[in-house]
């Protein structure tokens, strides 16, 4: 639907996300982050902390998209293993750090604590740092993937550092959202008309139920500023012709009365 | 890391996802239904509402893991294409079933919402369906291919019809949770060192930061459960013996005083 072609794809590392004890919200902020960077997020895939499948899921994917993020697995235990998988995937050595080393010995701890968080330090011959904001160990950067912390807060501070610079992109993805107390299957045939006069923008219909009434959010997606806003106006008017509020923004906890 | 065979992939189709518009919650409420039937959860998948990256990662996926399961992307507007995609990808016809649209019809509607809403009753030939105890239309079964709404209210009504005759799995996984206010690094050697005595039980590790302390929760999972205990009592003692409490289930806010 789209002509925006710098693709990306997330690889989220970690069993504790596929067996549902921690709920993933990195793939929500890097696609923001993304976005306003011109670059679209194209697939997300979850994987378990098993070295041949990181290895293997990473070398299809940097074949495949424009970039390649990983979060998850470069702590300092003995389930931490993406830096290792990485090298291997890439055929490199890892070696330890000198600028990374310096700054985890900047904290003091027991010589046991110390080569623990220096696993840390650990990084694939080649890559170039991913500077982490809170002050703990950064990310790295091999070709065209970028392996980052699974902690939320570490991983949208390193994301904070991205530029167009590091991560050229294409135009940014805006959106518009518009809500109506009306059924999907009441609008589904003006929406396919619609969206077939507007190719390039994506209409996405997105029903809810509530106990005020059920109706259809219908969001636009799309890099041209006048398109959306075409296509914006004929969703308002289709709504309308339904005798129904058109909601910029999407429709609100209760219709008006 | 475990003996268990029988895996599962996990699709989730749609724009939204991906964008960060809406968060998905459907692989953890399904990686919990799946381990009570002893199947784990092995890989998810977000992918656009595209209908060639539909069939190729469902082609790919149904070759690869034990049973595969879609969500999104079976409601009636023009953006719901997973049914076709479906079709498309075993090779199969679609067609309008006549079980699902008799339910269908069982609702008044004007005609142009009743054709609308009966694109939800187009099912792939030689698909068996897959109830949905909300009382809207099903999904459906294709060989080892389980295709789910979207909605969470409506695909955890689908699942919670699955059982061990539908999806015979193998010992469901347990898993045990310890925590304590000590650093990852601290406990590093020794989380190493159970893990070895203790290979077919995953054990991982979940650092927090909390304005009470920091410290580490230690989750083991596997399917035996005197490894499972053996494995936990170790890490009880390993944790006591750096003089900190050990908190079966996770540490609590505050630490005990």
């Amino acid at each position: 639907m789209s002509n925006m072609t710098t693709s990306a794809c997330l690889i989220i590392i970690g069993n504790e996300i596929l067996s549902g004890r921690t709920q993933d919200t990195n793939l929500a902020h890097l696609s923001g982050v993304l976005n306003e960077l011109g670059i679209r997020m194209t697939e997300a895939r979850v994987i378990p902390d098993v070295e041949e499948t990181i290895i293997a899921t990473v070398n299809e994917c940097r074949a495949a998209f424009t970039y390649v993020f990983t979060t998850g697995g470069i702590g300092p235990t003995h389930d931490d293993i993406t830096a290792d998988s990485l090298a291997k995937a890439f055929g490199v050595e890892i070696e330890e750090h000198p600028e990374v080393a310096a700054l985890i010995r900047q904290r003091p701890a027991s010589p046991q604590v110390m080569a623990s968080r220096l696993r840390m330090a650990r990084i694939p011959v080649g890559a170039t740092l991913i500077e982490n904001p809170t002050g703990g160990p950064p990310g790295f950067q091999l070709e065209n993937v970028f392996v980052m912390a699974g902690v939320p807060m570490v991983m949208q501070a390193m994301a904070s550092t991205f530029d167009s610079d590091r991560l050229p992109g294409g135009k940014p993805v805006r959106s518009i959202t518009v809500g109506a107390f009306l059924g999907e299957s009441q609008v589904a045939d003006d929406l396919a008309e619609i969206q077939t006069r507007f190719p390039d923008i994506d209409l996405g219909s997105y029903p809810f139920y509530r106990p005020s009434g059920y109706g259809t959010n219908l969001v636009m997606r799309g890099t041209e500023p006048e398109d959306l806003d075409a296509m914006a106006k004929a969703v308002t008017e289709m709504i309308q012709r339904f005798d129904a509020t058109a909601y910029p923004g999407g429709a609100p906890d209760q219709p008006d009365t």
